[in-house]
């Protein structure tokens, strides 16, 4: 039987989200089966860029909507962001390394079959609409989470 | 037999702290057994905000108690903080999604049976006394955790 | 057979290093296998502050490698570190409690046969030669990683 691994993804930030999509790639690579459950700051990662909207919603969630990160560009780094000066130096170094950007890490696993869960409760906090992200996003609650993570192979929260 | 979820309670941050005691309470509903084990800054939710004491401290163990949170109310948030602003604001955006407080949370963990375990050397460096933690919970070394971890289905450092 | 962990060490905090050695040490005494996989951040931990090179590094890579910690004592705490002040205190609370240095728990999980694996990709980014590391770190891809981590008992993402 395949094995399996789960990831939280919590912290939105653009080094985390890098290294949790290089795992999630990698394991697709070999055969594992790969779920990512988006909650908080990691729904940032899903959102699609391109359709923000402001229907809906209240003071607070358009707001909060304008001010966070929209898809994967825009995600700063956990350590030494520098306003993005810090950011933009480590995307230098790795165009010079031929490591593609995390945008192409994220279609990669979209393509390989990686299951995207977002959280419901975060989005309804939020105030995210399904429309917003990314299609493959499955909208859920943590007691789906909590199933597909313990009948896993390994579980990281990042 | 139950599965079982074993989380460590690292970061001291209140999304996480939130996010952390959502999937306790699911997993207890579940029926699933959990242990969180609240090591440095983690053990600041597991204070007891009415009973600091200053007896037997020295001088660092003193500043660092008062200058530290006491309780899951004062926690920051990991990202976005800004002084509590965006703090108030995400709590506001909770309240009108009817979501329950960190508090109600923290009580309802306490009530579903999740065995609430302190760090026995995080306590001693940082000086903080049993009394004045939340009164379930029980101190341990890593190696009690490390037992209850490696026996588990899954596990979470937050 | 023996019981195994796996601690993907992204961070390079201090707090966040001692907790991830303490634990490593602590398993190893429980005649646990233990691998640590440090990633970005994390490989701040494993430089040799004795052997920093400036040879075959691009402008930003060398840029990069004197901006960041170099070694065990200079990791900034995860919270409250207060351009070092924080961190201080934390020390010297430490030292009244008798609880040897972030060293000497780095030093005793090389003793106790902990596995150190250092990721290729991360390496080959940030511009860090094998010679500027701990003699210990054996480089390896994330599917080395993966494999050993999801034949483990438990993984933790530091």
């Amino acid at each position: 039987m395949a094995k399996k691994m789960n990831l939280l993804m919590f912290s939105g930030d653009y080094d985390k989200a890098f290294a949790a999509l290089i795992l999630a790639n990698t394991a697709r690579e070999m055969e594992v089966d790969v779920t990512m459950f988006f909650a908080f700051w990691g729904l940032m990662l899903v959102r699609d860029p391109d359709k923000m909207t402001l229907e809906d919603k209240s003071t607070y969630e358009k707001m909060f909507g304008m001010m966070t990160p929209k898809g994967p560009k825009e995600l700063p780094l956990s350590k030494m962001n520098f306003s993005g000066i810090g950011k933009s130096m480590l995307i230098e170094m790795m165009e010079d390394d031929n490591t593609p950007p995390l945008e192409a890490f994220l279609k990669g696993a979209q393509k390989k079959g990686v299951k995207f869960y977002g959280c419901k409760l975060s989005m309804e906090i939020m105030g995210f609409k399904q429309e917003e992200m990314v299609p493959e996003l499955e909208i859920v609650t943590a007691k789906t989470y909590l199933e597909d993570a313990l009948n896993s192979d390994m579980q990281l929260f990042i």
